[in-house]
């Protein structure tokens, strides 16, 4: 149980961790675009600065892109002989585009209807500092934190951690520890609390189309020249046939089913077609044709464009053969897939299903695992008490469809099994418009957070 | 013949009528974007105000979105009881994108290499003002012009003229005339005129796919929803065959063969596919399989996606299932093809072939009918024989690929069998990024129109 007074501080600082969410919402480190490297560094900055005052041992360690926080109780704050946890959060947000769908600026938090509104409130600001203020609250009430805890900030999980494997085995010392958080994802629903034992591994890339040296008028050379965004188009579709399935050679090869009990489990949870159609605004009836939704989000592969552009898209009329198209695709996989050898496939189609006439190449831009963990851990059952306790509500145990790519490195390189928690819930638009986070959710997450401090420590 | 004075007055007067067209090209008058509104008029008034000047009746017609400027000879300038020739040409342009590549901007003409660089500079202003100083110089050396002009100068070309076939009916009085130049297009290759008896009619429309009420995370929703672009992808993908066929039902119903003069013409044209090869920068491998690159061009319809954009297209990675996607497209038609059946079947494909979980939209922007006139009309002869004069070289009877619009409206709303011809050069970028026109082209355009003006008179 938590100690009353720690409550009571997490009860009595709402106000300035809201304040200070606030502040770490109005930086705009989308680690995805260089212009904004500047802002990625500031908020690293403002998260280490107060990770300091606190009492950690914490740095920023440049990296590729955008550099890593790792904090490390010590000292006063450090309890002797006690074990240590890892806490992954991450400090970088999306990019907010189509920016003009926005009620508020997507960087100027704004409060309304018991939210915050801004890009990054639930993911992952939000959660991130669920996990500094929860340690605070132990720090300034108590003296002492209940257990060691390293935090583990990333600045570049939005860009599909491209660097992150290579940084966590060199500096697998610093990272060492007994027990992982990865805070990021939520709740199944509403009021249903949610441990993640399974997420979906990711490859991120660009194909790109070349065709005529320069643009072309499209009445002059139509009918002469191979179009790229029909070639493009052409190429696209075929990689998904009738049934919804993805048809790269051998893509389902290594795909596990899931156990029977978890099937079992996922057809007993809170959950209507007709609710998820309603919130996204459309049938859901994507994907492959004989599966479930909840096998199709969580235990099925997919191929999905991101984005697509090429020739002229601004107002009216331009009758022009573009000299290129481009589009972006992440691919999810799911256990046993590998990445390296959905990548040599999708390469393997590509040359073989683009047309004569024009020139296909791909550029890889992430990769990250797929990842499954044993329900049944002492850590995963901490996590579930301590959700319950703070948000009085039975956790269910669930996959999710994203990726959230330290958690397999965690489980692969530094050896630790890895729970995945989180506070968001599903209607927080993450990487949408109106992106928010409920107060009343991030406070009680705090609380969940201070729980899981103390339940570890008891293991 | 033409008088001497005249072609002594176009010579002595080159560098005055470059700069007139300099003036003309920094008008930005770029029809399809309306915040370009103002520069349209301004283009328009300024083409006016010189006709003013030389004694024509001008005027600016206002219309639905450009006005139109119609300026007809009278008092001194014009003789009497001589015929009426209709000179068509348009002040409008194409947008200048993707503005990145031009090596100078492209509404700040340049001098280089012999040629004047910027948009609009062959396409259409260049044209429009070897017209003006063709008659100018008339005006300006024997006092009067030896048959009755009237200008008709359109500021939609660029657009597809959507609302040209309107004004043609409602203001086919003040349009009368006995025969009609159609002052675009160009040479079949560099000292190589060219009369061209054949267009192709257009059809360009948008077609928008719409999913999800707001994009989603590609990995909390990847494989419940029908992706957009994976869905425009798969519809387009549909629009051709195997043989490059365009597979909308009906599509090749009314398309009539050329004759088979036409063709035996057609391969004694200076034409080599490995010159066009080079010139486009890809091999020509486009179209119908079982049909040469020219048939592709000139007497086959063809369906090509101009532009498609969806979702996120920035630097690097945003995994979005993205709320729509949408593509411009534009078909070339020839004789026969009626663009209304044409959209119906466009129509009636997308419908029978849009995936279940999205929906589709048409809108159409502009239609316009193919041209083709006969080849031994007196008309004909004369264009042929001024060209000659003043090029000193054979011209050839040629279709094109492209579409201008007015040219069929002239014929089957006015009644008059229009000759359509040109000077720009077939490297002249024309749409496309560093448009240019060639100086000693623009000079001997105006002495070949002086021709015309003074053969068509002997008619």
């Amino acid at each position: 149980m938590l100690p009353s007074e720690v409550k009571e501080y997490l009860e009595t600082h709402r106000q300035e961790h809201l304040e200070r969410l606030c502040t770490l919402l109005r930086f705009p480190s989308i680690s995805s675009q260089s212009n904004h490297d500047v802002d990625c560094l500031s908020c690293a900055e403002y998260i280490l600065d107060h990770l300091r005052r606190l009492g950690f041992s914490a740095r920023l360690e440049p990296w590729k892109r955008h550099p890593m926080i790792i904090a490390r109780s010590s000292g006063d704050i450090a309890p002797a002989d006690a074990p240590t946890l890892l806490v992954y959060a991450h400090y970088d947000v999306q990019p907010p585009d189509p920016v003009e769908l926005w009620t508020n600026p997507p960087f100027e938090p704004t409060i309304r209807d018991g939210a915050v509104y801004a890009r990054g409130a639930a993911d992952d600001k939000g959660l991130l500092l669920t996990t500094v203020h929860a340690a605070e609250a132990f720090i300034r009430t108590i003296g002492k934190l209940p257990l060691n805890i390293l935090f583990f900030f990333e600045g570049d999980e939005e860009t599909g951690s491209p660097d992150l494997e290579e940084f966590i085995s060199r500096f697998a010392d610093d990272l060492r520890a007994d027990f992982a958080l990865v805070v990021d994802l939520g709740f199944f629903a509403p009021n249903v609390p949610s441990v993640i034992i399974g997420l979906r591994g990711l490859i991120y890339l660009e194909m790109k189309i070349d065709g005529p040296a320069h643009d072309l008028h499209s009445g002059e050379h139509g009918g002469a020249v191979v179009n790229p965004i029909n070639a493009l188009a052409k190429i696209i579709a075929q990689m998904h046939d009738e049934q919804g399935r993805v048809t790269l050679p051998g893509f389902y090869d290594d795909v596990a089913e899931p156990s029977q009990q978890e099937l079992t489990d996922w057809q007993r949870l809170p959950f209507s077609e007709e609710e998820y159609a309603k919130k996204v605004g459309v049938e859901p009836v994507g994907g492959e044709k004989d599966r479930t939704l909840l096998e199709r989000i969580w235990s099925r592969p997919t191929l999905d464009c991101n984005g697509i552009i090429g020739g002229y898209y601004g107002p009216g009329a331009k009758t022009v053969l573009p000299a290129w198209a481009s589009t972006k695709i992440s691919m999810r996989l799911v256990p046993n897939q590998l990445p390296e050898k959905v990548i040599e496939a999708f390469n393997q189609f590509v040359a073989s299903h683009c047309p004569e006439g024009v020139k296909a190449s791909v550029n890889v831009i992430s990769q990250s695992r797929p990842l499954l963990i044993s329900p049944d851990s002492a850590a995963v059952d901490v996590v579930r008490r301590s959700l319950q306790e703070a948000f009085s509500a039975q956790p269910v145990l669930t996959r999710a469809g994203g990726s959230v790519p330290v958690a397999e490195m965690i489980q692969r390189i530094l050896k630790i099994e890895p729970v995945v928690t989180g506070f968001m819930l599903p209607d927080n638009n993450i990487h949408a418009p109106d992106e928010h986070f409920q107060l009343e959710q991030y406070y009680k997450g705090t609380v969940a957070m201070a729980a899981m401090f103390q339940n570890f420590s008891q293991l």
